[in-house]
């Protein structure tokens, strides 16, 4: 027997119509606010994930050579990827330049719950605008994401990593010491970051009021602890148009700093609190990428969801029920009858109906406890007797009515069952 | 600049949308005809690939070790893993089983028209019977797909493999070298196949009768120059379900052997002449592979949809035309008329309209250039002085006509346009 590999899975149709209902309902989400689809390969060059990643990502990577001996990786994400295709093919477009996208992406690690190998994620960029609006519209996309599919009990932390940034920046570090700095603060390691700070000579008060705003937690109100700054007006522009746009389970926490040095400004995570350790569902924010890709330097705001988490999280709060089951099942009750049968399954497809019917010329009563599992809502009987007189028997499967009716009136009477 | 890996694609928005239109709508055939849909991983373990396609298949895979030394490729096909998955976890299940999935496959070939090294495929099995309705329904459900994205110029070519491997089965040949035989019939290869007739001293007048077979191509009618046997039965009944289902465009064809030793009875073709040399869009039959996977032996019927092509096919016959675009695109007019555009824009989502809005502070000009760029069919201007009033102007896009309208009212006319 063979397995599939550890980490990956294998959806069944029950499950499947669950995510399909989700990923819908998603999608339209996104498209409804007019950010347009993408799509990429499952496969690039290395170098495009190292290039954005840094090189130690490689340790995580599904990497392989080609048989043209190229070195190719499974995407461990897709933002990349739209980088390199937005500097291909679309930089002359129209700014913003709103996209979403959905797919599988693949990470070596350990597995565990809510975490896969191969796992699927929606992410969306908005390319060519900067101001706190491009920003609210990105987080509001993301927050309506998440709710179009129900799942309630989840909070947005939002920070601006340029607050701590341009405060080392001021102390006149070096970029390197700035990406180490932002490190310890990233892990809130406060022992490393002091002693950071005594090697490089940072002034006690700065240390302190780094260490200070990296703890800022909680409402609008905590930014009035700020200095003036662009940072403070931003960030209080940012929050209103949040507000206006009715985004709810907003917080502030300025010690958000996401660990990778291509964000730039506001920087946002989004929590499941009811997935316990793995809880973050969704993280972003406003970064600079496109020039390492060897395009000009445009603003950039986007974000990624972990499709698989959120709606693990969603199953917490309750179950999915998806309207599956079909409208009819048809059973010839003879060879006799067989031909009417499948003329009868055409027509009522035809007519929009979802139909299936008895393709193993079974027993009448095989047939219903068959219909009953696939959710068929109707049976359809034809019998010798019946058919003579041009009629069959409709049986309700969720009353067990049974009920004769012409031939020619079962499509009209299953379809205003359907209505009602 | 980074460049996509050699016959991948990247599809834009609006490429995407077209895509995404079709998935959709064959989704839902197959739906509503009781098959459910599955998904499986993107990679598995070799062996399970050379198992079902021979170890001939590796110089096409993309084969790679993991981190922990395991052989993987990515999947060149679906079919191996429906088996996979039926054998470990649904071999309980009530039969028939009736399932399709989607996704993209991966081979390492030449790229070229119609061909790529990541392409997107359909398929469905239905496994666990075997009469003539089933074999009917599932090439009933290939057809109504290829139908339902609006492909009207196909055909489909039907044949039984069981014909010519009986007999040669009946010559008492080894299953070695009824696979030889079979191959050069399917190569239509005269030539050696009347010298492996000779080395194996096959009789002239069954060598004449299997080339004749061969090339048996037509209606029903061509049945009659078949002795009578169970093949023939079957495909007589198997035409007349076809027919009773409504699926068009139906030839014999007794030639197809489709060249992989695990078909067993009914095998098909589909078709698009206007696709040229790579003009095959489908292809299936009954087959037996469960047991190679370790499950006990169950019919099984099933087939695969070239995704791409059958959209090239059709995108031949006449463009796809989606109904992008977005209801209302709104624009303040000034810092002061922005917070009311923002709680605006929010209030016309909460009410079902896709909207989106300025979030670049331009001017009305290229506000209204943007709005045509990504299809506004109307666009909503908050100037300060029709504020002042609780108004604002509606531009309906298509016929540049402005009105003044109350703040209030936005949402019903718009709605209201839409209805009509």
């Amino acid at each position: 027997m063979f397995q599939r590999p550890r980490g990956t899975r294998d959806f069944g149709p029950d499950e499947m119509a669950r995510r399909q209902w989700a990923l819908d309902v998603m999608r339209k989400v996104a498209i409804s606010r007019g950010f347009g689809e993408i799509q990429m390969p499952i496969f690039e060059d290395i170098e495009l994930f190292t290039k954005k990643s840094g090189p130690g990502i490689v340790e995580e990577l599904y990497a392989f050579k080609d048989k043209g001996d190229r070195d190719i990786a499974l995407r461990p994400e897709m933002t990349a990827q739209v980088m390199r295709f937005y500097v291909n093919e679309m930089t002359s477009l129209p700014k913003p330049i709103k996209m979403f996208y959905f797919g599988p992406c693949f990470r070596y690690e350990n597995p565990q719950s809510g975490r896969y190998r191969e796992f699927y994620q929606f992410g969306a960029e908005i390319i060519g605008s900067n101001t706190p609006e491009t920003d609210a519209e990105a987080v509001a996309l993301a927050s309506s994401m998440i709710e179009s599919i129900g799942l309630d009990n989840y909070v947005i932390r939002l920070g601006y990593i340029g607050i701590l940034r341009n405060m080392l920046r001021d102390l006149k570090l070096t970029e390197e010491k700035i990406s180490e700095g932002m490190h310890y603060l990233d892990k809130n390691d406060e022992a490393k970051f002091t002693l950071f700070a005594k090697d490089n000579r940072l002034p006690d008060d700065k240390v302190r009021g780094m260490m200070s705003i990296r703890n800022m937690k909680g409402g609008i109100e905590i930014l009035d602890g700020l200095e003036e700054c662009s940072a403070k007006a931003y960030l209080q522009e940012f929050m209103g148009c949040l507000s206006l746009l009715g985004v709810k389970n907003c917080q502030l926490d300025l010690g958000i700093v996401r660990g990778l040095d291509y964000y730039t400004g506001m920087v946002f995570e989004i929590d499941a609190p009811a997935l316990g350790a793995e809880k973050q569902v969704a993280g972003g924010g406003s970064y600079d990428l496109v020039p390492l890709f060897g395009g000009e330097q445009v603003f950039t705001t986007g974000f990624a969801i972990g499709f698989d988490r959120i709606l693990i999280a969603r199953e917490k709060e309750s179950t999915i029920t998806i309207d599956a089951g079909i409208d009819a099942y048809v059973v010839p009750m003879s060879d006799g009858t067989r031909k009417t049968a499948i003329e009868l399954v055409a027509a009522l497809r035809k007519s929009g109906l979802s139909v299936d019917f008895d393709i193993m010329r079974r027993s009448l009563s095989k047939n219903l406890k068959y219909a009953a599992s696939i959710g068929a809502r109707n049976v359809v009987i034809i019998g010798d007797k019946e058919l003579a007189k041009g009629a069959a028997t409709l049986r309700d499967m969720a009353t067990g009515e049974q009920k004769e009716i012409s031939m020619a009136s079962i499509a009209e009477a299953i379809s205003r069952k359907k209505q009602n």
